[in-house]
């Protein structure tokens, strides 16, 4: 049987456009992972009969509903009353619950207010799924054919909690067949191109499926088999793999790897090898993403952001002939500047970037999203120049990519791209 | 009147999580700034009979109807259609809609195809809201007390669109009243302390209103008034703003300021100032903050993210016996990467950042989210501990904060915060 779920995110700073819903995307974005179709998302505020009118409409279209948000503490959050009150369910306290939430205050050292116990009421007809990162637990109630799940607002609870304590009800719903998905990561090409060589390749093939999504600049591969078991599900999965490298092999840079810079620092850190950056459009995005990473200290050590020429040769030692001749902006900047910070920090590798970020800045010869990069290792040298041009509004988005194809270099100069 | 509105996104790619509905955030939030109620965003896909159901449940309980999405040149796209067969209005093709498509494809040089002219359909009873960042125009329907908008998906579409023409005719749906908002940006003081410190002036004013909100470990106060005459409406918002400010005045550090990142370059460099920042658990975060302003070149000149003990005692100069008897994460340790990035840059101020980012490193001393912080400016110190401790997934949140108060610390040491 196919299932259609529906996502409900309760709150009132979502309706004053205060916050982004994350919830929505994350929600749809694993349930599409799992073959369960979403036809509609609705948000709605903490208000009684707004909030029963969702669900009940919600309830008459599809068999799962998951609620985010409205779980906490206080007299506005109703999600859990409402639901209850639509499915004729009873609240009762839960003592492990309130185990729980009394001991969560205790280690925080944070004094607990009586109101928090609130939290503790579950449907008495329901199901506690533990919430390892706040008070408020995850509930399932399973009635008339249907599943509703009630889950906490915050991303940083409803995302490991749905992770570890739904996903494996869901996928559980056919028992007869699994489903298993890989994420290939692609740098280096757009997604309408990765979409029209893969074309004939991802309409012939059902099981798995293919299906191409766009995020940061990087294109992410997803690809899903149904089969009997996990194995047999992987096994048609890695076949699948196998065909797509032959067409964009080149540009794969991982599987079900999170990020280009979480690649740099584990494959560098395995490796043991150094790396330090020389930064000027980018100011420090490109050490940014790589310290973001936890264990980052392995592999990294310095960092320079030399804005000005001054700095570009006072701590990097580019020549000041160089910068008179090429200008800031030039490959011969950005080869002295990774030279500069490798002899600096004793690095095994070094990576450099400099180019013009805009809005402003930029001339016809040197126009805004004109980058260049390079990176250094042993005795190889590699350069790039990036045409990051779009339009006006976008420094961010010109640094965001500048620094990707930063740490993208690094990861090819060392060989550890297709790693 | 008060008017209330619904925004009904349209799109498989909200659907699927591909994409986050940035477009509900941004119009929910304008619609709040001109205090229409919005109760309740929908999302649904490129379906005839769920798109049609949303219309109509939509229009029969607000009287506004904002649509994203769907206005596109093929056949998947049918929001104009759906919308108008549930108005039961006729689309006939616009000249001028049709010649501006035409035009826009030859400024940009790309060939146009026949099923472009499809986004010359206007509904024959509707008004054309011309939209200069794409082919499709927005459009507006007004029938039977009701104002439907249809708008184009993609954001750097519809938000200019929504400001531009929208947004005037909204304001103008009560022309004896204005609305007017403006922002109080707080730093330094949680959500929930703001909130308490000014229960009483909160709930005792309905015109202007105040309303909290926490975005990124700030807080913004939202003053809205409502009066004859702008003019009007701001006098009030700032009789407001100066009772608030007897409140937690020292917290304020602007009104309607965009980030402190944007603060500190504005105000160092209408001054003169320049700013350096020697990073080691942030990585570059405060580098990276700055120069994504346009314009930082002109007062950020050098930034040094010495990760390692090693770069720290070579670039830096910090001295190898702070290292040793201190450590690294040492108020002592921040005050010589303060005083050394100084040295290095000669800039006017200069920040430094040390401490435990997590989530490993920590120690029952030395706890993970400690972070020292240190500020110089002329003969000036100025030091902060901060404990920034959360759960253990939060290494970016701890970064960033702690990016945000280095940021501050620059700030408040040329006395420009409260500026």
């Amino acid at each position: 049987m196919k299932h259609t779920a529906e996502i409900l995110c309760v709150g009132t700073e979502l309706l004053l456009g205060d916050i982004l819903n994350t919830n929505a995307k994350f929600l749809s974005n694993e349930l599409a992972a799992i073959g369960i179709d979403v036809y509609n998302q609705s948000v709605v505020g903490d208000n009684h009969d707004r909030l029963k009118a969702a669900i009940e409409l919600a309830l008459s279209r599809v068999d799962i509903l998951i609620t985010s948000g409205g779980l906490g503490p206080t007299l506005d959050d109703i999600t859990k009353e409402t639901v209850c009150e639509v499915l004729g369910s009873n609240l009762v306290y839960d003592e492990s619950v309130k185990e729980n939430i009394i001991s969560f205050f205790k280690r925080r050292g944070r004094p607990m207010t009586e109101n928090n116990l609130k939290q503790a009421l579950v449907p008495e007809d329901g199901e506690v799924l533990y919430n390892e990162n706040g008070t408020a637990p995850g509930l399932l109630v399973r009635k008339n054919g249907k599943l509703v799940f009630m889950l906490p607002g915050p991303p940083r609870e409803i995302e490991p909690l749905f992770v570890k304590m739904v996903l494996p009800i869901l996928k559980n719903i056919n028992p007869d067949r699994v489903l298993v998905s890989k994420n290939i990561n692609i740098f280096g090409m757009g997604e309408s191109s990765v979409e029209a060589l893969l074309k004939p390749l991802m309409e012939s093939s059902d099981n798995p499926t293919v299906a191409p999504y766009a995020k940061d600049g990087e294109v992410l591969l997803r690809v899903t088999a149904s089969a009997a078991t996990e194995s047999q599900a992987s096994a048609l999965i890695d076949g699948k793999i196998d065909e797509i490298r032959k067409f964009v092999g080149e540009y794969i840079y991982g599987i079900d790897e999170n990020s280009l810079q979480r690649a740099v620092v584990e494959r560098f850190t395995k490796r043991g090898l150094t790396l330090s950056t020389a930064e000027s459009c980018t100011g420090g995005y490109v050490s940014k993403r790589i310290t973001e990473i936890p264990g980052a200290s392995a592999m990294f050590g310095c960092g320079v952001c030399s804005y000005s020429n001054e700095i570009k040769e006072k701590v990097l030692g580019v020549r000041h002939e160089t910068l008179e001749k090429y200008g800031a902006v030039s490959p011969q900047t950005a080869d002295e500047m990774a030279s500069g910070v490798m002899k600096l920090s004793g690095s095994d590798v070094s990576v450099s970037v400099t180019g013009i970020a805009g809005p402003d800045g930029g001339t016809d010869e040197k126009p805004v999203g004109l980058v260049y990069i390079c990176a250094k290792f042993k005795d190889k040298t590699m350069s790039e120049t990036l045409n990051l041009g779009r339009t006006k509004n976008e420094r961010q988005f010109v640094q965001y990519l500048a620094a990707s194809s930063a740490i993208a270099l690094a990861l090819k100069i060392t060989g550890e791209f297709n790693a």
